[in-house]
This record gives structure tokens, C-alpha cells and sequence, in this order.
């Protein structure tokens, strides 16, 4: 398995995914500071990564054997990026455990609450790939988008999570990977880990994706998740609405995969989830090398949002979510 | 103007569209086969580009003063790319220029033949973009993929050349480009064209285009064409199917822009129309930079067909064409 993040105790090393697969390095975290800046320059990225790892933020606060210390940590942490819940969901967890816990014992407690975390995203992540298999036939052709493997997650995946069970069943032939402009997640993560566990896989820019779903058979477009509302409108890497537009044009079954920890029963629809935009640094540039003509303008929207109405079915750890989303989705949570 | 072809009747210099914006480089082409080769390895593109450039091949080939020289110019000129049907169309122009003239006098019919065939180019373009802007109200802010301007065509522009007229006459408010993987047509040639003109123009990568027409009011997708069917099916870049199947999702105009030197009246509709895959160099790589795992295995479309169902007209400089196209692309051609 992918050691992405490793707990000293005094520390949280995490590996660069930003230099992935060229290069392995890692970056060591000392404070929740440092770890809420390494998911603001996504040294990491991944809902549930993210939220594990603010887990350890939050036990590296706690350290300094405050209250205050933890609170200002919480903030810090859930202001790092603005669209993934998983993100709030670790902090409360965090607050929650550290409530009665007397000043001396916090470092302690929040540590083991934190390994605590990571443990239920991993067993929620094995969950996930049992329940998303089913719903693949055997010999499966499938389409994913961005990263929700290993290295989006304490280490199997969830979209990834699903594939891997389901290859290991028979039920994957092949996975079609869209690079995932502007970060190229696809390229450089999900292939990687595709390639790792020996699942045949092809590369395709995003561009490509509607195309193939009209010249090839593709039984499935499955993704992970970065916010749940109550509706059941996903939010996602930038493209997956496109994704899901062409997947309904085509009659291919579109499914999220999601930790429950993503659902977020406060947002009713997806129309307010805030959408995060990124530097368009990483839209003109390609690996540091300029792409358009000086001056260029550009957008980068990190996220968009996919209506219930596309959406198939939701896979989560506590069971598949179908429409109509809004009475499963309050049966998953309740 | 754009210098992007010159005619120096004893070679043709082309602008090499590989490197803009970065470098401005020229390659000498003093035989057809030289002018093939650049056609095939992408010196320049575009399918009206490469039926005017393919026209002077031919006139190099003249030069020798033969009609067997011709034939095999025109064998190689036609294989040089499979899918823009603009290349048989201009050799077959060159071979009937080429009827009943003395071998002495091939050169010069020919010379003047191809450059006929490039003015006639230039006026197609300039009546399309009269045609085109009307279909555009004022202050109308439009999506276009890959680059249909002045680059890649005899000098201003299939789908650019619309944008180009109707922004001379108030109607575009702003044109959001598609960067266009894997080519980066889009962020490397339509936004340069745009920027020197003075058009407000916003780079986006391709999987945001669907967001964008649901956050932003969107008035009209126009895109060029490689190849029309006599139905109405638009062959073009790849991404422009999905693009075209967004637009119509959200109840966006799809607008097809390109001579009726396009369209392939042989051709029934799309789905014989043959796509030419790429080396996938261009999708693991960028800039020489790998982006993805040693040994990825990537596919390379170069094109989709976009059913004439999503169409919402196609202009030519004949007239605009709308649904049933069918009668209306058979009138075109009369």
C-alpha cells in the first residue's frame, strides 16, 4: 500500500503529490499550520485524505495542550480549502474528542482520535469497494475522473476503492482514466495506481471522453466526491459534470463514491456549495512551461456540481443511495 | 494580417503552429512532399489551411512538368491526414486547373490555380463571417473550441472569422476559448488570435466548458468543421461532440462554421467519416514533459463526429443551413 501519510507523533509526513509520478518526496508537518498550508498548495489532495490529515493537525494542536491552541487550529484548517466537507466533518470529530479531556491528556486523546479517523475512512473505504462492486457486471468497462484512489483516501480509494474490488471479482476489464485538466490528476495519479496493481487501463484527455462512450462500450462512469448535499447533487473535480451530461446522452450509469463523512445534510441543494477557484497559473502553465500567450486570462474553477437528476447512485459505507436521493440520503445519515 | 503561408513560387513558407505562441519559426517547403510532410507532422492545421497549402504542394509538383508528377503529388498530398476532406478537395481543384494544359504550362496554371483557390478561401471566409454574425445578438458571449481562425485557414477565419465580424458590429461581449488537449489549439493559437485583436477573451480547460454554461450565461458554442456528411453530421476536433452534447443539455446554440469545400456529399452521414488517431505521445507528454507513468498506455483521437441532431446551423459562405439539413446542404451544394 501507498505510504501517502505517516504519523510520528510529532509530526505528519506527507507525501508531494504535486510532483507525482516524476518524483517521491515528502513534505514533514510540525504544526497544524503546516498542515493546513500543505492542503491550501495541495502537497495533498483527496476529500477524505484531506480530512484525515486535518485530523492530525488537529492532534499536532493539541500538543500544545490548549484549548485555545485547538480552536485557532480548527479555523486554520477548515479555511484551507472551501469545497470539501470532509475537511469540517475531521475538525468536529477532533472538537468532539477533545471535549472533558483535561489540558495534560489532549496531545494524547486527539492522537488517538486521529488514528481512530484514519482507521474508519480505511474500513469505510473496504465497505465502499464491496457495495460498488455489485453493481458492475462482470467484464466491466469503466470511466473515472480526477483521483479518488489510494492517494485521495487513507489508502484504497473510493471510486478507486470500488474499481479495485471489482476488478479483483472479474467485473473490471478496463479502466478509460480522463487526464483531469488543469492538475492532470488522472494522468498522474490514477494511472500510476492503476499501473501499480496491474488493472488495464488507457489514458484519454477529458476531451475524449463523450467520444469514446459513442465508438466503444463503456458500462459505467464512476467518481468520487468532494460534497454531498442532502439532494443528492454531487460535487466534484471540475469536469465531472461534463462527464455526466455525456454519460446521460449515452445511457452509461453514472455513480459517486462517497465516505458519508462527504454527505452534508446543511447544504439542501448543490446551488450553494462554494465552488473553490484556483490560480490560473495551473491552467497557462503546464509543469512550469507557459501553454498560452503572455497576458492570457483564464478561469480555473477547481469543482463543479452535478445535479441529482444525472446521478445513478451514490455509494457509500453505509449502504447505495438510488433516486429519489433525499429520503436514502437521510436513511444513510440517520 | 497573420503571415502563416507565403507564396514564393519556388517553395511555400509556412508558419510553424507547433511552437506559437512561444517562437515564431518558418519551415521552406520546395516539394509537394515537403509541403505533405508539414501537413502530416502539424507545421500547420486547420482543415481550410490545409486544403489552400496542399493546393500550392501541387504547384510545386507542376514545376516539374509533368502530369505523372502531378498524380503522385496528389496521392501524397491526399494521404498526408484522413479526416479534413478540404485536402482531396483542393488537390482535385489543382488536377481539373490542370486539364488540357501544355506540360510547358503546367508551373504557371497551376501556380495560379492554387492561388485562386486561396482568394477564393479568403472571400468564403470573409462572406461567412457575415453570414455567422447575424445569428449572434448583441453583446453575445460565446464558447469556441480548438482554433478555427485565421491560422487555420487562408486568413481569417472559419468560426474566428464569425467572432471576428460580429465583434466588429457589437455582438461579442466576450469569447471563451477551450484550451483544446491534446494539442492546446485553444490556449496556443485562438487565444494569440483573439489577444492581437483585441477581443476580451478568457482561456478555460476544456472540461470547464459545461460548468461555465451553467454559472454564466452562455449565448453560442461556434466551432469550425474538418468534415460535413451530407446529413448534417459535423466532424471536428476532438471535444467538440461533448462539447456539442453540454450546449444542448443547457440550450445552448451549436453553430458549425465552414466552406462548403467541408462538406462531403459522398459521405451519408458521420459514421464513415474516418478518425485519425494520433500518436499518443502528444497526450502522455507536454512540451517533451511526461505527465504521465512510464509505459502508459493513452489513446489519441484526433476527432468526433457531432450528430446533426445537436446542430443548430451550419454557415457556409453559400448560406446558413438549419435542421432538416439534409435539403438545405443539397441546396448549398447546387
Amino acid at each position: 500500500m501507498i505510504k501517502h501519510i505517516i504519523w510520528k507523533k510529532k509530526s505528519l509526513r506527507v507525501l508531494d503529490q504535486r510532483f507525482l509520478p516524476r518524483r517521491t518526496a515528502y513534505v514533514d508537518c510540525r504544526t497544524a499550520e503546516a498542515v493546513a498550508r500543505a492542503i491550501k498548495d495541495m502537497v495533498l489532495r483527496g476529500a477524505p485524505l484531506i480530512g484525515c490529515s486535518a485530523a492530525y493537525g488537529m492532534a499536532l494542536a493539541a500538543r500544545q495542550g490548549s484549548r485555545a491552541a485547538l480552536a485557532k487550529a480548527a479555523r486554520l484548517l477548515v479555511q484551507s480549502r472551501p469545497t470539501a466537507v470532509n475537511l469540517a466533518h475531521a475538525v468536529d470529530a477532533m472538537l468532539r474528542a477533545s471535549e472533558g479531556v483535561p489540558p495534560g491528556r489532549l496531545a494524547v486523546a486527539l492522537a488517538r482520535a486521529a488514528e481512530a479517523y484514519f482507521r474508519a475512512d480505511l474500513s469505510a473505504n473496504r465497505q465502499m469497494g464491496r457495495l460498488g462492486a455489485r453493481l458492475l457486471r462482470k467484464g466491466s468497462r469503466v470511466i473515472t475522473h480526477c483521483n479518488a484512489g489510494a492517494l485521495a483516501t487513507s489508502g484504497i480509494g473510493t471510486a478507486l476503492g470500488v474499481i479495485r474490488e471489482a476488478f479483483r471479482q472479474g467485473r473490471i476489464a478496463h479502466v478509460y482514466a480522463d487526464e483531469t485538466r488543469p492538475y492532470l490528476q488522472g494522468s498522474r495519479l490514477t494511472l500510476w495506481e492503476l499501473m501499480e496493481e496491474g488493472i488495464p487501463c488507457t489514458l484519454i484527455t477529458d476531451n475524449m471522453a463523450a467520444h469514446l462512450m459513442k465508438v466503444s462500450r463503456i458500462d459505467a462512469v464512476i467518481v468520487g466526491s468532494d460534497r454531498i448535499a442532502a439532494n443528492g447533487d454531487v460535487c466534484n473535480k471540475i469536469g465531472t459534470y461534463g462527464l455526466a451530461i455525456s454519460a446521460r446522452h449515452h445511457g452509461v450509469p453514472f455513480y459517486a463514491v462517497a465516505p458519508v463523512s462527504t454527505i452534508d445534510p446543511d447544504m439542501a441543494d448543490g446551488s450553494r456549495i462554494p465552488i473553490e477557484e484556483r490560480s490560473v497559473r495551473e491552467v497557462v502553465e503546464i509543469a512550469g512551461i507557459p501553454i498560452a500567450p503572455k497576458g492570457a486570462a483564464a478561469r480555473h474553477f477547481a469543482f463543479d456540481v452535478t445535479p441529482a437528476s444525472l446521478v445513478t447512485a451514490i455509494v457509500t459505507e453505509r449502504g447505495v443511495a438510488k433516486p429519489p436521493f433525499k429520503p436514502g440520503i437521510r436513511k444513510l445519515l440517520a
